[in-house]
């Protein structure tokens, strides 16, 4: 198994030094157009292996020819979002730079799966999908387990409970545009709203939804990579060990949940070949709407891209 | 921290390693009256300690005293049933036992926790309770995580689903008098009622109640000790890092589920502590008919135990 | 990666729980030709799963066509000298034994990787090796890791210092015959003979060499499996992660140390490939001529089994 | 178990994340001066304990209160040297931040375990040992752990052989003062010198002193910290779960080694006491007279100190 990550700023570096300590590959690349840091990082990272305990090569690199038959290939490039840019701009310029890597990805590689974590998430998705021409099971966008595990986190908090208890569901859009399930979600089983007010579960939705903007409020010049890093390495860890997980992702839908030919958030099936099955459920009007709308935001954002995808 | 084992057989054995390898102790001490096996079991397992990575000092001991101001210990001393022998044969004699373990394990430690994995489950756990004085938040038993474990994988198989992604729902007293709550089990939140017509989840449900006989009638001499060690340890984790986990275990309940001063298994909060808290949920009519047909049978043997009590 | 392994006893049945539980497979097949203990030990083992947190497939199973395709087989199977029996009724048996099985074996795998751990061990390693016509590379004994860390945990015992970091350096056949090269036996890299005087030393390597007998004499009825177990499971996980891990492994020399054609430990470096090399060592006069000896019982042993191998 | 650590620059970051995810604590607690950056980072961390399983509260703050009653303190605060400023500066510097960081942690917590990390270490360490008034057994430098990290990890390259077979042996000051003791330093107890010419070892011994500006060199704006923070973290499993590892780190000798009162890197017993046991060993002369040259610079530097430590 040969895993490359793209982009060696924290959310890649952190996801590349978790995949090689949990051996999920036996090579690792990371790659970036910056020079030395995916060397520096590389080589860090490497060094920590006999304290580690694990022998996976890593390899930091500029040089896409190094990422040559990867199996799967985790895409974190993008830039944020800085002051005086509109989201549109934003936009392209990730969009051609999803483009590009995506392109290179696949010179390389002949049938990777890849997994985005670049931003605006499900858009980039899409536009990694129709440039590398693979299969829709074969690219993925890593969202939900993220949003997910901060809605959980905060379930956590509030009830005093082990996160490893918490089962969140959530679909749609990344973070503003996210589409919670409540009533799916539940504590050992039990329903939340047994457990919680609504006020205080609204309250804990919308923290969920700007998770993202808590983390850079914090930070001030810089987010979240801790948690993003992590639960792309869980999707990646439910593909290399065919896990069979059931877990949030982008991906682009047939039919289902009345939506086609969009990539949004979803329950699937995740293993070794990928995405294996789209979990449909019956969601009430409220959901299904929220979902349509989320969807809808995506679909206007692919079509402004047409020239980048021509 | 300091753990003691009673009961060198497969569970008790395979539950020692299983707290060695994963140094949840600095001491782990295996006890059993027969002699030479939990000397031979435990340097066994030290001698897995170069390989397992792991510094836990292991002593196998038939000597109290070798227990001694433990932290926590595991009782799974007990017999099976023997032909010829009746029900309440076996539930005196274990009674016995686990009354002359309990003398024994409160000679030489103050105030642990005691888990209780001898069966019958619910009694035993309220026989170490009565026997050893010791406050209700510290005699818990073990028996609704296997036989929600069990019900898991089976979910897990029918539906070639990740196990970690299952949540079942279980009261009532271990294996037969067993009590799903099938509306609380789910898939990544989704009711298992939604995945699976009602007549599978029928079957899966007898299948976990006989989960224990299944084993048996594979091994014809012999009973489970992988889920059951799994499971035991899985409790004493939660109160060794405080995690507050969420598991169905068999506690004295308070006049929760309109249930007063008898041992039954529901959902409670383990930490540190051990436990912390009863999670009373809404039970339907059937549910909890069941949890108290489950309750009266437990209530009824410990009635006929009060000569061993005495 | 498809893991099988051969004897549900308690070496065989733990080492297929270990290999589950490391996900270091995402199928494992436990056979035994008694009926049902494969299947009820390796259903306990699934049920486990849940709380073990791992997905790995695992079926017990009578019928070697469930074996088919697999990339490893560990084999566990054959008897225990009994009371009365010769050594050499003994080789005999298992002789026979691990010939049956190897051919079983590849009448559904190509090329397997096979890890013996039946005794005697070195000659049953060359049974193996004759039966299976696969490259020498590919049929490797276990025998020298459980002796170095037996050796390493008496060791740790002696200094009270961490297994982990000790060195221990043994060669030549299993148990009795065991080489240790004290000299290359180290704590954190300082040499023993720094640390212990010679008897203290001699103590712990005749301890060693009857580290199976210890076991046995605590047990009475049976032998030593958590160390053995987990012993075989490093040596697969060096292969499953090709790791290049440096340990010492019974393997068919080809020149190495005076020695031709014969199974004996030496220190072997692990890898995807199996037997990736062989590292021979200065070795001083005692050593070499201990480990001459020891090859030439081997070669007896083996010669006396021509009409099985014929 | 509670522990501290003080800075959220990248390798206090990284330690704490990897703190709680080993659960090494059941509180974990990042503080740094810098208002936003240690809440951020802890907050992020904190929610991916979903994904890491993990349960560990994670603080991020910067009030030294919230490390009340801490049991273990790991200081990673302290500026790099920047283009302009003599060493002379930046030891001063840091001296005053290490200096104003153990008087806050001494307000708070009666008797931690200190482990040192800022640089220049061993003076740093000092400089804590002072100022906080703690026995010597309870303020170590982490050094040797990442020296022979790094040198393991070369040699494992240069011989394709797995990290966790690499015993590296070092002495002495953290960096270009460091003391290889190269006759103990082993693969799988076979000395290097037996593998490598020593031209090779030469060259990997180089490339170990030069290690940290290796990667400053590549990354141009920043330094290590996977490898750093891992090493202290080795330090600090050694200590929490009491395991006797034998790891060189900086500690103030007390005659050993011909050395008197001053801190430089060598062997030692980590356990639930801190630093339990000094190991010394019989050096040639010229690896005695390296260390005593090492020493001498630590013991200058901390004479320049006098006036920040009156």
């Amino acid at each position: 198994m040969k895993i490359t990550v793209i982009g060696a700023g924290h959310v890649g570096a952190t996801a590349a030094h978790r995949l090689a300590e949990m051996q999920l590959a036996t090579e690792v690349v990371l790659l970036d157009i910056v020079e030395g840091i995916p060397q520096g990082k590389a080589l860090d990272m490497f060094e920590s292996g006999p304290v580690g305990l694990f022998d996976t090569r890593i390899l930091g690199t500029n040089d896409y020819s190094d990422t040559a038959n990867s199996d799967i290939v985790l895409i974190t490039a993008g830039m944020a979002r800085k002051p005086g840019m509109s989201r549109e701009d934003l936009l392209m310029k990730n969009a051609n730079i999803v483009k590009q890597v995506t392109d290179q990805v696949m010179t390389y590689s002949d049938n990777p799966i890849i997994i985005m974590v670049s931003n605006p998430l499900d858009v980039m998705t899409h536009v990694s999908y129709v440039r590398s021409g693979l299969p829709k099971e074969r690219v993925i966008g890593m969202a939900g387990v993220l949003d997910s595990a901060r809605f959980r986190s905060f379930i956590a908090e509030e009830l005093d409970v082990s996160m490893q208890d918490i089962n969140a569901f959530v679909l749609g859009g990344h973070g503003d545009s996210m589409v919670p399930v409540v009533k799916y979600t539940n504590v050992a089983g039990i329903p939340l709203t047994e457990l919680l007010p609504q006020e205080r579960i609204d309250a804990l939705v919308e923290r969920t939804r700007k998770g993202g903007a808590e983390i850079v409020n914090h930070l001030k010049d810089g987010s979240a990579y801790y948690a993003p890093a992590a639960s792309a390495v869980e999707m990646i860890e439910a593909i290399v060990r065919d896990r069979k997980r059931i877990l949030p992702c982008s991906v682009q839908l047939d039919g289902q949940y009345g939506l086609n030919k969009v990539f949004i958030g979803v329950p699937v099936k995740l293993g070794r070949n990928g995405l294996e099955e789209i979990i449909e459920i019956d969601l009430d009007q409220t959901a299904r709407e929220a979902l349509q709308q989320s969807a809808a935001i995506v679909e206007t954002n692919c079509n402004n891209l047409s020239s980048v995808l021509a």
